[in-house]
């Protein structure tokens, strides 16, 4: 099945086709909301394990697959691994978020291993190709990493932070070791999304959930500027290579950011402007979004009323509909199978 | 001396006129960073206590006036006043943040009073007349409340949440209960701010702290139009008041929310983007902002080249120098004399 020519509609779109009806996924589609991945991840040891069982990963890769008929799969990973394949140490507490060793001195960042150990993450790769198998040909597979900043305000401070405090300060008083490690970050996950779409990944994410924190001078130096390294750099050995950038929270920066990076697509939350998005963005970018996570717990009305809010917005140009944030483990069922009746039932 | 007429630098750009050196106060100005605040609040019981006592809020009030010769006086007080005043419980625990008892069922919206106790709130009033008497003629006296959207979010939830999730499913599920607490919310806050301009303050400022959580449609509902009922009702009783909006993190939103409002002037964050607010807010009205709290902590050349971006990107306009938000207690008192002699001897 992998190798029947078929047309994927999200490609398309983000190889500047519109689509009447527009391609439809979910950030964390995998995840605690469905029972089946509650089963899967209660037998897996860690959430680690989980990420690195390919097996596993895979499964719950494909499951909201089976479950909605999604016109793309994402590889069901975590933007950590990176800077635990940097020697770093990674643990995920359960209903505590993750925690690393922080790296908050200049003494601690020269330390930093310049390259990331990719046998470490075989188990992605190999998740990615046993997806990639088991996917119907018309359906997308996203590879993913989290942007350098983002990765970067959790290997400072060691953990997740209301505000990001601990690398903002870093990139203020220490700039030249905050380099070290956004530069050590760009290059690894060049190669590190090289390997998944070497692997089999259709197109790529990059995910810099806290790219909204930084005024402009900073947003240009720590996000925008190492996304564009990165953009060029997987270029450079896959001409042509599909990125969607995720600054989420980056607001009226975006028109500067899609132009200074080069993604063909970017990912919007539910509080963009559609004025300035569809007039500076997606008119020279496809867009990914928007709908509220809250309006998908909520249901009923609102939901009806925000999923036709993001279709008015954005449905007429370049659009894949998703959510303007991941999934919340409390969201029912029922809801998202609405919102997939919704959103295909509504003809361009 | 408050009988003294004297030009308030301050009043005069809200007023239309841009001043060569941008008048500056700080957001959160009367507090921890500073160690006579420390002192009073001390020997002050709670952080209500501390509000309620008349001389003591005009003191700590005072403080930052004597100490930076600020262009601006902001009562110390708190945006939960209000609710308090309305009968909700409101507790400060320290290093917890405020409690209130959740307003979160529809049942529970029915009990809550139509009308506030202002006779709580005198001591505010007379804290204003105190500072009153006390200011310089050429210092601005700021009065405020929080944006009912905002002041919701806390009485729904009974505390600060991260997400706002509370409310935010209130407003989509039952939208009709929630509309009761905003309406009460308008209607007092408007009486409220009356009895501040009544007590002496010059301005008003209305705190919409979590503003940029709420996709469009629901931020006209329950951030824009509450704000415009407010200043409307505050010009009815008094034609020409000034009033600043705070709807920190709209974003792009910014625009329509100073056209649909009528608001003098806005307090942009740190994040904003600087072509879209020059060219589509300040045009409008003035601007006040918008330095990173945590450029003031980090000083040095970091904060020199912030400061000199603020001023760089809107001081040809009308601007009040200030934060993005307020001031945070570990901010070392010498960067901030730093910023003051900054902004003050950079001249237009």
């Amino acid at each position: 099945m992998a190798n029947t020519p078929a047309v994927k509609p999200f490609l398309e779109v983000l190889s500047g086709h519109r689509q009447a009806i527009p391609p439809l996924w979910m950030m964390r589609q995998a995840g605690r909301y469905l029972p089946e991945y509650r089963e899967v991840r209660a037998r897996a040891g860690s959430f680690l394990d989980l990420c690195y069982t390919p097996d596993l990963a895979a499964e719950v890769s494909l499951q909201p697959i089976r479950r909605f008929a999604f016109d793309a799969a994402i590889i069901f990973s975590d933007i950590l691994v990176l800077p635990h394949a940097l020697g770093r140490s990674v643990r995920f507490e359960v209903g505590e978020g993750p925690r690393l060793d922080p790296l908050d001195t200049p003494d601690k960042v020269a330390t930093l291993a310049p390259h990331a150990d990719f046998k470490m993450l075989e188990p992605v790769f190999e998740a990615l190709r046993l997806v990639r198998r088991e996917l119907p040909p018309e359906i997308a597979l996203i590879g993913f990493c989290g942007a350098p900043w983002t990765v970067a305000t959790y290997m400072v401070a060691g953990r997740g932070t209301p505000d990001q405090a601990p690398a903002r300060l870093m990139a203020y008083r220490q700039p030249d070791a905050f380099a070290r490690i956004i530069d050590i970050l760009v290059e690894n996950s060049i190669a590190y999304l090289l390997a998944q779409l070497a692997a089999g990944a259709d197109a790529l994410q990059i995910f810099d959930t806290w790219a909204g924190v930084l005024p402009p001078r900073e947003f240009a130096r720590w996000c925008a500027e190492p996304m564009r390294r990165i953009v060029e750099g997987v270029r450079a050995k896959v001409p042509g290579a599909r990125i969607i950038g995720f600054p989420r929270g980056a607001g009226a920066l975006l028109p500067g950011y899609i132009t200074h990076t080069g993604v063909d697509a970017v990912s919007i939350d539910w509080t963009a402007a559609p004025a300035l998005i569809r007039d500076h963005v997606q008119s020279r970018v496809a867009i990914q979004g928007n709908l509220d996570p809250l309006a998908l717990i909520a249901g009923g009305a609102a939901l009806d009323a925000a999923i036709d809010d993001v279709l008015a917005n954005f449905a007429d140009g370049r659009l894949i509909f998703n959510l303007g944030h991941g999934i919340q483990p409390e969201t029912p069922i029922a809801h998202v199978e609405r919102m997939v009746a919704r959103v295909r039932t509504k003809r361009g």
